[in-house]
This record gives structure tokens, sequence and C-alpha cells, in this order.
């Protein structure tokens, strides 16, 4: 992937930054006063990609969206409630998302299966559906292409603060533009643990190709975020592409898709590190690297085992440069290494050289604990594979906002 | 297993009560004050089993008692230390673990390779030797056989209790006792995380079949308690049996092998459970028992998942019967279920139907976890698997205790 530091990242703009795109968001009375219905909108039909969260027990939403990108080839709206995830609801839920979408195709003239669903909140309660149709009246009226956070605020729940972001490039003269909004806030986790992004662009992509290339991105984004590993019933990334920016296709494995990859990695990282600096309770972004592994899959095993640990994770949280935790999590990663060789590294000052050599005092290391940002540099010195990681750490916060979610 | 009613377990007994064995615990001067060092010994010289941790790195005092297994057939002593783990401490660290097997065996007058050597505590700090010499010289004069507590004393780190039990029965009309002292408290995990475990017979039983016996009651016990998922580098379970109860060495699958099995597995259970009650930070104990999936193997992997699930436990500390997020837990186990079939009953009380019927209103729900002991019954409906695991709520004291540790 390109430095990201070559893409700019517009991070106040959301889903209505590419062209011919419009979006809303409005109170409909889930909750008790703040937004809690989306719309994401465009007129010219739209080419589809999305990823769904992997747990056995999936929400009525990810059932009918997943049918809706099975059957229709073109999509012109996403229609999400916060609030209430629809989940575990059985029959009565299916029918719920079904109408959501049904009502969303009506008020847009659009037919139902062109309407992707999604809910996220509390589950195991039916939606209130009369207000839910009433919000969708309304919330048509609502459309606008330059109000950009309307809709990031009306898909979030515990997040205390909104998600958006997007970026311009060019392509062949053409400037072409991915936006996005995501929601997170705790159970964040590979694999699309409760997390909703939605993703939208000008640019023109075949559905196969888009969701190859909405895939990989997701894997090294979304899915490389840890905040308490549960994943949850109603995760999903929907994108979109328009084709307004008046580009050719892109092809699988082009330059021009190359580029955009790059664009969209961008776009996804800068959605999935917010979601963790936003975790439930967290103080600190950690970004784990581990170097020198046999494989990237190995890499990636021991980042992602030392970015659940809840004793590293609470360790961080306490400023304690702990480097056995850290290396203990990586003993029982499952992979291969020699615990020898290991060396850690915090905010660029080694901690833990070769043959567990300490090289600094422990109130010296723990200093490097200091700041909100921390990156963890993991050597094994084994081989080339190496992965990324984003983590938060473990506060008494994040047990006092989920002993007591519901009341 | 038998049903441990019939069996009476001695919680205030350990590992002195079966004939034959002495034990002491002294403060040798690794913590400030408090008892760390502990000496088991049998003058008849006793067979052994031993199941040790799975982490990648292994502490030097692990890696000492199992070559150790391997190399001797019979066993005297067992010495173990507290307040640092010896572990992550190279080629130094492996020496000192030999010289704390061999000054014990010049005191005893035994093999230094008929003794185990054990250690807990911090990680990446060499051991204070002369310190640990001296205190071998001196509690070999304090072995007794009546003092049940001093040894399990001496074993614990961050623990608020001590942890021994023991339990006597007959075989062919000899009275044989097992005995056995613990140590956990955080980081408690499947896999002998951070625990350990030291059990005394008198029964005549040879190495392979206790090793067969021990290695089996172990993966239902020890290896069914979760605190936080963090497995160790120290962890141990070894096991002597001297013989002096005058019973035939105990074939495998024989009658008295069954009933050796059941008795071994009252007294780990005890041993597992007290870990579990004094997590850190614990204020409930919650045993988790998985019925009708479609294998033992399934039923322990979601019992295990919802064990380890932050989410799940810090609801439980809150006392929130939040259903869903068990439902999820297993949902994101990777086991096949139907969730429509699903059903929770909590301290005998059902809570879910199938269907996801909700038999009782949120806050008549929630004084089913109001109890210090809570049994959280999952029923999948699909199979005859079944399992049990133990675990522990999430507090807000737990992140404050793992937070500064060191500090």
């Amino acid at each position: 992937m390109q430095d990201e530091t070559t893409i700019v990242i517009e991070a106040k703009t959301g889903v209505t930054a590419p062209k011919g795109f419009k979006a809303a968001g409005i109170h409909c009375g889930i909750k008790k006063s703040k937004k809690d219905l989306a719309l994401i909108y465009t007129g010219s039909p739209a080419s589809a990609a999305a990823v769904f969260t992997l747990n056995k027990v999936q929400a009525a939403p990810v059932l009918v969206s997943k049918e809706h990108l099975n059957r229709s080839k073109k999509f012109h709206a996403i229609i999400v409630n916060s609030g209430n995830a629809n989940a575990c609801t059985g029959e009565q839920g299916f029918k719920d998302a079904v109408i959501m979408a049904t009502k969303t195709a009506e008020v847009l003239n659009i037919k139902p299966d062109e309407v992707f669903v999604s809910s996220t909140g509390v589950i195991g309660e039916t939606l209130p559906m009369e207000k839910i149709t009433n919000g969708i009246y309304a919330i048509v009226n609502c459309l606008e292409q330059d109000d950009h956070l309307a809709s990031a605020e009306a898909i979030i729940t515990t997040d205390t603060f909104v998600k958006a972001a997007s970026v311009s490039f060019d392509i062949n003269g053409k400037t072409v533009t991915i936006g996005g909004i995501s929601k997170g806030s705790g159970m964040i986790h590979p694999n699309m643990a409760t997390m909703l992004a939605f993703v939208t662009t000008d640019a023109a992509i075949e559905n196969e190709t888009f969701q190859k290339v909405l895939k990989d991105v997701c894997d090294k984004t979304f899915n490389r975020i840890v905040v308490d590993g549960d994943t949850s019933t109603n995760d999903m990334v929907i994108a979109l592409a328009n084709g307004e920016s008046g580009i050719e296709n892109i092809k699988l494995s082009s330059n021009e898709c190359k580029l955009f990859s790059e664009n969209l990695y961008s776009v996804l990282k800068k959605l999935s590190i917010d979601i963790v600096r936003d975790g439930e309770g967290a103080t600190k972004l950690v970004e784990i690297n581990v170097e020198g592994a046999l494989s990237d899959k190995d890499a990636e095993k021991a980042a992602r085992t030392v970015a659940l640990s809840p004793l590293v994770k609470t360790a961080i949280h306490g400023e304690d440069a702990n480097w056995g935790r850290i290396l203990a999590a990586v003993g029982y990663s499952g992979i291969e290494f020699n615990p020898d060789k290991f060396e850690i590294t915090i905010n660029e000052i080694p901690i833990l050289k070769e043959n567990y050599f300490v090289t600094l005092p422990n109130a010296i290391a723990n200093q490097t604990l200091k700041p909100s940002k921390i990156n963890l540099l993991l050597e094994l010195h084994g081989g080339n594979g190496k992965a990324t990681c984003w983590t938060c750490d473990f506060s008494e916060e994040y047990v006092k906002i989920n002993g007591s979610y519901r009341t």
C-alpha cells in the first residue's frame, strides 16, 4: 500500500463527498432525542460491494442486505437505524427489515432490492415500526448533498464522536472521490464486530471487481482493529459506486485499480482508527507492528493476540511497560518463534533487545507509554512476515460502560 | 464423573493430608515479608505426573521440571518460590532453576532429578539466588506433617486466600487420600495459564497411568477455568503418588482407577473453582453449562467463548441479564447451531426460550444475577454434546490491579 502521507484525507466530509450522493440523518424516535435514522442515496444507479459479520447469529438487516446484494445488480440507497439492532427478533424482525427496504424504495421510487438495510443497537427487541415508517417518509425530504455529518451522527450508538472521511484523486485527468462514515465503540474486533461503515464513490467499478477490492482493503483495515474481541450480529460494510466521475470502468489488477485500492485503504484506515480511538473507555490508541515473523499470517496472529490480551491492554492503560506480558501473549498466539530473539520498541525507544536484555530501568521504560498514541514494534527476527493491528487500552471506564449498557 | 456431593472434600487440608508427605512454607526474602518459598517432600519415593503450560515462552523451572519428569522414574520433592517467575531470564535463569533442584536435593540427601522446580511471580528478573539458597537450607528444618497451610500460603502471589483441599476414600478396605494446593488469580485460562497446583496422594499408581489420569482430570478442571484468557509462561500441575496407603498399583480403566479419578476430579475441581472465585477483582463465580451441542467439543468451545467474552463478563458484573451478548458470543465461537432454538436459564430461572421468547421483563431477569454464584445454562437443542466451564465477572477492580501490578 502507498504511504498514506501522500494521500490527503478530508476528515470532515463523508458519504456525500463523491458526485451524485445525497444523505440525511434525523431523529425518528427510537432513541430519546438523538438522531437515529440515516439515509444515503444516489440518483444514478450504483454497483455495490459488501462485507458482513461472520457471527452465526445474524441480524435481520444482515440477512435482507445479503439477499439484495445477491439478487440485484444496481443499487440506489442505504437505510440505517441506530438504537435497536433488530437482532434475535425472529420472523417479525425479518419482516420489519423487509418493510424498511420497501418503504424506502417507495418514497424514492426505486425497487426494494435496490436498497440496503442496516441496524445497530440493543439486541432482542423488535423495531418500533411506526416510528421508523414515519421516519422514512420524513427523511426523504431531508436528503442533501452538502450535509456531511447528519448521516454520520445518525448511525452512532455509544460513540463519542462522529466518524467521516473522504479523499479525492485523479484517474486519467478526471477527479474521483471516495467518502465514508463509520460507527464502532466497544465490541470491535476483526471480522466485522459491531461496527458499521458505509462507503460511497463516484468511481466506475463493476460489482465483482468492487467486491474483491473492498474485501481485500477491509482485511487490512476494519479486520485489523481490536477493542475487546467480541464480534457482533449486525456488522457490515456497504460500498456504492455510481460512476459519476465519468471514468472508464476500473479493471482488476490495473494501475487504476491499484490507485483506487490505495485511496480506499486510506479512507477505511482513517475510519477504522477512529473506531479504536473511540473504543469504550479508551484513553490510548495502540498501533501494533509485528515484523520478522515466518509469514504475514503469523505476524497477524501475533499482533492480534497482543491486541486482544486484557493483561497487555490494562498494563498499557496503567503505563506499565510490562514486556513480559507482551512476550507471553506472543507465546500463546500459536505461532512459531524464538523467544530469545524477541525485541520490543515502544514509540521508537527500544525497551527489550535479544536475549531478554532490558535496555532501560522500569521507571524510564514506563515513560514511553505516556503519550496517547502508542506505537508498539515487536521484532521476531525469524523471517519476513509482517502485519499491523490497532487496538486501545482497557480502562476501568470500559467495565463501567459495559456493565450498565441497558440500565 | 460421580456427583461430587457424595465426595466429602476437606477444604482446610492440603498436600500433607496423604500418608508420608511433609511440607513447609517460609519467607526467604524474595517478597517483602510474606512467605515465598515452599517445599513438599515424601520420604518414600513417589511416581509422578505433570501438565505444563503450552505457551511457546516457557520459564526455566518449566524446562527443568520437564527434563526431570522425562529422566527420572521416582521423585521425592517439589521446591517452589513465589514473587519471581524466573521466566525470560535466558541461560542464567536455567542455571538458577538447576541450582534450586541441586540445593534441595543436597539438603534432603536425594538426587537433583528427583526434585521438581516451580516459580511464579514477576517475569524477566533473575532470581535472588543467595536468598533462595539460604531459604532452602532453612526450609528443610521446617518440614511438618500437620501444617497444611504454610506451603499453600508460600506459593500464592496476588491471591487473596490460600487454596487447599483433600479427600479420603477406600480402595479394597484401605484408606487412600489425595491432597492438593493451588494458586491462581488473574491470567487464568485453559491450558495451564499462570496457575500452579501441587497434588499429593498415598495411592500407588505407575507414572504412565498417573499421567493419563492427571491429564484427563486437568482437562475437565484446570483447563475449564477462565479469568481473562491470557496464558502464562510458568504454569504447571505436578502430582506425586508415594503408595503409602498400601494398596495395589492402580491399573488403567479398572474400577479402582475410576474411583481414584473421581476423587482426583473432586479435589482439582475444588482447587480450580477457588482460583476462579479469587480471580483478580472477581465478585461473582460463574458456572457455564452448555447442553445440546453437536459434540462435547463444540459445547466446550461455546462455553469457553462465553466465559472469555468481556461483554458477557462485564454484563454479569453489572447484573444485566443481557442475553443478546451471550447468544452473540456463542455465535462467534465457531460452532454450528440454530440460534432460533437457543435457550438460557440463569440460576434455574429460564430467561430466554426458543424463538427469542423473553420470559421475564429485564428488571426481573436481572434479579437472577444478584447472587455471588451464578449458574448459566445454555441449551442449544442440536445434539447431546455438553460441557462445563467456570469463570468470574470482570470488574473495574481487575483493570486497577492489572494496570499497576509492578508499581
